[in-house]
């Protein structure tokens, strides 16, 4: 799945994911008052304006973008109404040839992360046939439980020829509370804590946590020189993005924290390898709620859709320049 | 919430959690025929025998239970259908007057916690409406993104008078390749590495994560000497489980790996306090399948839930004697 991503990528010239994050205080008055008329101020009339407002962006941008990232918290939000809307958006997405992230950030032990991933990207049996039940194209998970709460995505991705993006340095303020921790390498808990002598070098444990998706990555590389198990790393942490873009050199960065977190292009360009690949760009509020903006305020909420367009289009020129000004 | 599940505990006599974790393979052949015969080899008929499964266990063991915990995956893998009836299964064991450990493992930035806390303890607004999507008791969450992650769980906690369980330290055989490493106290990335002459303790992330519980786990306290904010920890570690029960006094553990896992009423008597209270100890497979054990199969495949009953019973005693030997 990371060789159509790149196709993707590079045919678009649009290292860019749009994340269908739609909370309701972004969706335009006149579409919620269509959907509540018809269905209720109701978890259903809820998944109504969130679908018709997600289905206006992508139909005024699918022809730009390589990807879109529907983060499945915003849905389940609405329960089943929510999540079947959740679904539907990832079908639309599907039937437009882009590639569908499922930001889902799932993660268990082993017989229930197989269950999740079967869930997200894989296929169910039941009785003698095979069924899927969201089927995105890859989805975020979270490493805390170690390589087997992994392994099962891993598995099924070889199946199915999908990817995951596993969790490694997030966007948000407090990520280095556990992630910045420093680890004494060589030594874990269990084993004698005496260390009379010996020098230690300390690693953050995003580093500990990159380097596993490193290895990860080996048993999942496409045909482009990266693999379908990439990183989570966020735009706000440049520093930290430049030395993980080194240690795992075969895996694709998905970069959340662009925009509205307060990253721009210059915070990226050590993301990218020479080739400008290596690394995808999200950014949710600032595209899909652009209309609400200073920026794109001409397009009024009646056109949001067409500012989502325009934001669209910034952000790719953006990222290009940023790219062009270091030399790649 | 915690003051109702620990009245309950007190209730029944049973510090423990029936995990609805239904895996096909664990449905009846008659389950199954009947479900599929109505409707279909699909993911509605999968999601059907399930839920007549679930029921059936539910009926016959809830007298004598104080809680279950439904794991997500297990229905979300069925899709719409299959979360369907994840949430059909909450409002009938709630209807039951039992405690709902909504097993979802969820951990996100805040804004996307605040989502996935609406989602499964709190309510969403809708037009002038408040409408709940699953509406669980507890929900269990993951902490690799930190505080900003966690506190809009807490939030929602305080305000629907709910509860959660934070991943510490969890029953896998991997759970070590992170929670394990030693982390260097007092330092963290960015700050200066130079420790000449310092000396360091180093703690494994499963303490330090432990300690966050503890101090999230204030602001929600009970009037039973408990916080709503617990602490998941694996019955397959149990010296671990022995430090943080005095590490984090206030918050009760919920302790998944007994039966099927392997652990056993001796591994679990540290994960109490002197009046064993403090912990609830989980079983899934070993309950809802405890019919395909040889220990319960005279029970036969038609009295599944006679077998779950029993083993119910079964786990309920060998806690019972296990605290009785050790004084509590």
């Amino acid at each position: 799945m990371i060789d159509k991503l790149i196709e993707k990528i590079q045919k678009t010239g649009a290292p860019i994911v749009v994340g269908l994050d739609p909370m309701m205080k972004f969706v335009p008055e006149h579409i919620k008052k269509a959907a509540f008329e018809e269905k209720g101020e109701t978890l259903e009339g809820a998944a109504e304006a969130i679908w018709l407002y997600n289905r206006e962006i992508i139909d005024k941008t699918y022809d730009l973008i390589p990807a879109v990232k529907p983060q499945i918290a915003m849905y389940e939000q609405f329960g089943i109404p929510g999540l079947t809307v959740f679904k539907k958006t990832i079908d639309y997405c599907k039937e437009k040839d882009l590639v569908v992230i499922g930001d889902v950030k799932r993660g268990d032990i082993g017989s229930t992360s197989l269950a999740y991933a079967a869930a997200h990207l894989g296929k169910v049996q039941v009785g003698n046939s095979m069924c899927a039940g969201f089927d995105e194209d890859f989805a975020t998970v979270n490493p805390y439980l170690g390589s087997d709460g992994v392994q099962p995505f891993i598995d099924v991705c070889k199946e199915e020829k999908k990817g995951i993006f596993v969790l490694v340095k997030t966007s948000n303020p407090s990520s280095g509370e556990f992630q910045d921790r420093l680890i004494r390498e060589g030594i874990s808990a269990g084993t004698s804590a005496d260390a009379g002598g010996i020098a230690f070098a300390d690693r953050p444990l995003y580093e500990i946590v990159g380097e596993k998706v490193a290895a990860w990555g080996e048993q999942l590389m496409g045909s482009k020189g990266y693999s379908s198990v990439g990183a989570v790393v966020g735009a706000t942490y440049p520093e930290q993005g430049k030395v993980l873009r080194k240690m795992m050199s075969k895996s694709f960065i998905l970069v959340p924290g662009y925009g509205a977190q307060g990253a721009s292009g210059k915070d990226l360009v050590h993301f990218f390898d020479d080739n400008r690949l290596g690394a995808i760009v999200n950014s949710s509020r600032g595209i899909i709620a652009a209309y609400q903006n200073d920026k794109y305020s001409q397009f009024g909420a009646l056109n949001f859709a067409d500012a989502s367009r325009q934001a669209v289009i910034d952000m790719i020129t953006d990222i290009d320049q940023a790219l062009t000004n270091i030399g790649r």
